[in-house]
């Protein structure tokens, strides 16, 4: 059984135009800030309870994120549930039939291993496991 | 601050071709479901940490839900925070320029109070607050 959600990922154009809100009226509190080289992305996470929310800003034209957005705008983008186990919880997933998108797990942002499984076999859900590593 | 996320708001065809998913390789629980007549929804909720996962399948073709389905597929629907003062954020929501969809809260599932934020004003992101009243 997945231990939380890790977090919720947010694609946003501008992470600069969107803090005000979530730093603002929302009222959470950055607690880490990255870029993902490999993934193509500025994130800031925002603590809520034992989460975090990830503003996702593309950093480049062919980043997955700045895909996301040019086809369905800004919006939520993907769950990501922290396991213990991420290797058994694929195994257990390709077992199911569903397809991932990481046959292997790789770094993540902020000390974490993820993976991602395929939307098309989790009803549209872009569904990530992550794992701590550190 | 938001005490946590409340849930995930997750709109689906069918509860029962999608519940195999979460109950078997996600690896989750149901806590609670119900008939939301008020939205037009059949809703189930699925333990994961202190949020829960809200599967949420139209009962009418006009439910919210339903319309979503149709323009968008299915997915990632609402983030809900969960809020120790709902018309105090609602309040301060407004104050900061953001549309709220419920000027005032309204009976959720789950025993909860609900407000809805205007997705235009959140960048993209269906917002609720939501209050435990039991």
């Amino acid at each position: 059984m997945p231990l939380k959600i890790d977090h919720l990922g947010i694609a946003v154009e501008s992470i600069e135009q969107t803090l005000p809100l979530y730093e603002g009226p929302i009222g959470l509190k950055i607690v880490h800030e990255e870029v993902i080289a490999d993934q193509k992305v500025h994130a800031v996470f925002l603590q809520v309870g034992e989460s975090t929310v990830e503003l996702l800003e593309p950093t480049a034209p062919d980043s997955p994120i700045a895909i996301f957005l040019q086809k369905k705008g800004p919006g939520i983008h993907h769950i990501a549930y922290a396991v213990e186990d991420i290797e058994a919880k694929l195994a257990e997933a390709k077992a199911a039939g569903i397809r991932l998108i990481d046959e292997k797990p790789r770094p993540g942002g902020h000390g974490k291993i993820i993976a991602f499984l395929h939307p098309k076999d989790t009803f549209g859900v872009l569904t990530e496991y992550c794992q701590r590593i550190d």
